[in-house]
């Protein structure tokens, strides 16, 4: 008999369930008991120890399901250790969750946070195995999250919509797309939806390179232009600013976020029409993409094997194009960014996409 | 031989090439000669005389298309009786393409503003066909615009992607539809994408109202509340100033949009978290839903009938569910508001979502 | 109080579910005691009172769910008065199961046949408030079903899917549509999906005039031509047998469809290669589009509304575009076919789509 | 200066023109001049010397657009040798177009077939570069094709679409897949779609298996069973036969498809109602998807870059889940299939998904 605690934590994305599904439906097939806690809200349900246990039948049906039927919220790693209001201490709550609860394993959700939590709990000696969850797949030791390719496919999905009112106004338009702090998603969306220029964070901007584009776009007859601008794009000068200088930088901007800055710069020095689209929370909602539905229920199943294998302390994932294993001390604290260097941007360049950089 | 010149005007939506198609495939179909003058960019290709000779290869394979292979702009009804900086009277101009080209009819897509206009070029004596195209659905004398229901498409997709993650989270909130001064996309899309609460323009909020039906809903168990808000939602207080007054207050909000207004107040009054979201420009672009494109083909195929029949001076139009034609000069200047008193709203009401009025 | 029967009968379709949400949602929303009895797998529940209380959270999330949470089967109306194995007489068996409940009304879901068996338990005495349900949008007394128009986006989609295959390979395709005994899916898909030939059972055709039409196409400098073709699409010669000839040349047949046929006849007497592609019962499965959410909703408050007002005996229903009622006497019994001279048939002979009749 | 013959071959499939785009956009805007020489529906084109002088703007706005627009054709490559009817021999022929063109390099987009004959005219002499199309997932040296993950969608949709059928229902249902002689889009639609069962070529199922399978859910109460079945499963008696008797068996087979034959079977064995779908050629049509997009374009930036750099001889490929390139001498004549081993295999068997063997 095992006994799995499971939670989901951080940004909701697409395939959570889908993930679960494929660890509960592994484990039903291969042991004759299992008992499954599902802990709501994410570390806050193992904190408090709110749960309630679940049967297979929680998970049938799920597999196409948006969201998290075990619910999450963001739990930040840097307060694990500060006692709240509560003077709970959380790591100290959590272990004694599990230890009361007799857990076999801890099966973990979650992004880049969740996984240092888990990584934390592993050295306080918890079985941990976790799934990387993320629409930004800017998670270390994996080159695939579950959840980034539907959100791929709904910002392409708006930079397809913005295309054709773009052609038929002869505008220049942005579209905002999510990411945090690096630029996979945006880079995906941007050449899925043919965006003429992509602005990332791992290559910041040079504002008059961007105009550069768009006026070469125009000379050459092009009615408009497209450009796909990451969250967490950042032009060169407010790159070369200490983070603190940055903080402040953006606190104080007049615009709500870089890309209406963006826009009305390009506004001003090309006195062209600028419109600006956040397509938002929708990029990590939604039923999740026949990929993303294939690739948790993969990862589900080699979560599953490794409690079966009680091979600990690992994150399921993705290595050289196939499911594999990495050790949960590799993946936490270290963020995967897009590397300028990397085939995909050399790829993109050679197309003549514009990364605002030369 | 007949001899037709045809533009899109106003704001872009969806399955206007749909619509055109329609018309043209028909013209051909019932005569042995036909020459079309498409003019670009809307009514300043027909006041500068910028346009191109079509052929029937133009229109085969844009059934399914977004945009407009015409391309479009917007030109003020009340500024087409004032010249502009270059001296041209833009009326003069357009009744002076048309007689050059020997038109016998213009063929004229575009919402209210370009209905005006349109009407404008009858009294002066020019044979015009027009169509209601709009995603705002506002349009006098046809029950339904084509580009609506696509928008209704995509602000529903929108919804549907909040819905997983405000569930996921447990959070308030607020999807900001398009629709201009009316509710009808949000009515429609709201209804499809199960809000809880709904705010249209024609049935101003208070905001008391609205936070009672959030709480209403955290008392019976439910961890989420999603709003669909019309861009021009209004509350009661600001519904009883002047336009002059309502004008200046709008100017110095200190939120973007009515959302963010509307999302604070929320915030402040219960203490949950909310969210905006604003899909934007993405609602009028993309590629026309299948509704959409049986509607566009056929009010084409009647536009087209009217020109076989010498029937101008009508807008092709749905009255009574079935294709009908409504006289330009009923259509020319008035609004199609949701009626506060309609059956679509009491059955919405007796569904239990909430207006923000009760 | 109010004791609610509610069923769901014949073949399932897109919002069923929707529907009855709307109904429930309505009647917790008007009255403060509600007790919904839902019977499983249609009126055969309801013969064998196998039933399950249903609570207000049981049709919560079921809005853009498709299927029908109550499990659906086919009772032939023409047996419901022949007892079968069991001995059992079907309407005796409803009626002591709808009086042992005490309910107040039953509230049927359902196609032509189920709408038959609601009036017959209508004339029994029983209080019967029925809802349209059928992707073959052929139920006399409303506009139009719910399902109808997810069927009618699926359909398009395959049409769609076709389209650049027909191009890239230069071939002739055949879409076989669904619609039973009429032919408003084909008629409304068809002309979504761009096809250049429709052929429907209220227009019978002839194999020689569809030829014609895909020669014309070829001459023209077409290179494939698509065919949406109703599953019960019927030739003139066909047409022209009595109902027992025909139901013998169909058991002799030696394609497994109608498409298969005329395949095999284009192809013979063209000698080009033709393609069949049967999307089949994909049609009538999935979740249902906004368009049949919304009215899904509609219908299923206004058929709350009949029952707060004691209105029994009808189907709430689409008539002149808006949200009606019509007498359940009336309804059953009737097919609502194409009128081949109605002004859809014109515009779309208009356009020079050919029905293979002229 | 450049002069680049460019051509697609075989079954189309999605991503075909966003890949041409890809190569081409990448020449243009590394090369001062590049002509493009488009051959007509595949090697036709080249044999026959039918094509026309592209320019960039005929690439533009197709990335998101299905087909070729090339047009294309099957040319079996055991014919290539044998000269046909007008006593062309093909492969001198397409040499002798070559040349008389003076094209530095013929870029070749198709399946297993069309890279054998690419490799027959790389051992003749002439420059090629080619790209692995198909919706099969077949092609030797490549661990990912573009198409593939499009019709993975819209396999995946059709069985979503029976999901909410079969359950409303209680039926048993078959969806017939794609994939030519291998599984891999059974496979992957099937663990997408939640198919309870899975038969593909590569694991010969038992029919009594089979109905193993589904009697044990019958027996823990589902009430249906999803099954997706690739058009090339085998039985293990068929298995077992001679490549001579298998024909012999398949030409006299009574069903028109192996998935009509397990219906039979199944609902022999098991009394339960059986239906099959066949989604057919929609699975190669439509709009590529996001993932498709991305993919092309990158293995089309990735075969301009092997122009640039005169490295002909390769196919662009995907290796360790980087883009790469493969020897065409490697890729030709051998068919990528699942491996029964593999550890997708074991993922989807430790789930409890059957695949009819044991």
């Amino acid at each position: 008999m095992k006994r799995i605690g499971m939670l989901t934590s951080g940004g909701d994305c697409q395939a959570l369930n889908a993930t679960m599904r494929g660890v509960v439906k592994s484990l039903y097939h291969a042991l004759d008991e299992v008992e499954i806690y599902g802990f709501e809200d994410g570390y806050k349900g193992l904190i408090y120890s709110k749960f309630r246990m679940l049967t297979e039948a929680d998970f049938s049906g799920i597999l196409t399901k948006g969201g998290t039927i075990l619910g999450t919220s963001r739990q930040p790693f840097k307060l694990m250790r500060v006692p709240g209001a509560d003077g709970v201490d959380k790591v100290e709550a959590m272990k004694h969750t599990y230890h009361k609860l007799k857990l076999d394993c801890l099966v973990v959700l979650g992004g880049n946070g969740t996984q240092k939590t888990a990584n934390l709990l592993r050295e306080e000696g918890l079985n941990v195995v976790s799934l990387p969850k993320t629409i930004d797949n800017d998670i270390y030791g994996t080159e695939m999250t579950f959840g980034f390719q539907s959100a791929v496919d709904i910002a392409t999905s708006a930079i397809d919509c913005i295309h054709t009112t773009a052609a038929s106004h002869g505008r220049v338009f942005i579209v905002e797309v999510m990411g945090h702090k690096v630029g996979w998603l945006t880079l995906h969306a941007g050449i899925a939806g043919g965006a003429d220029v992509i602005l990332i964070p791992e290559i910041p901007y040079d504002i008059n390179k961007v105009v550069k584009a768009i006026e070469k776009r125009s000379k050459s007859g092009k009615r408009f232009t497209i450009l796909a601008v990451a969250e967490g794009a950042i032009s060169k000068e407010d790159a070369a600013l200490s983070k603190k200088e940055y903080k402040e930088k953006v606190r104080n901007r007049m615009h709500p976020t870089v890309s209406y800055e963006i826009a009305a710069q390009i506004q001003e020095k090309t006195g062209q029409e600028v419109r600006v689209t956040v397509p938002g929370h929708t990029q990590r909602g939604g039923d999740p993409c026949p990929y993303d539905r294939v690739l948790a229920t993969r990862l589900g199943a080699a979560a599953a094997q490794m409690i079966l294998d009680k091979e600990y302390g690992y994150m399921a994932s993705v290595v050289n194009g196939e499911i594999s294993k990495t050790k949960l001390s590799d993946v936490a604290g270290t963020l995967k960014m897009v590397d300028p260097e990397s085939s995909i941007i050399k790829e993109t360049k050679l197309l003549g996409i514009s990364f605002g950089d030369e």
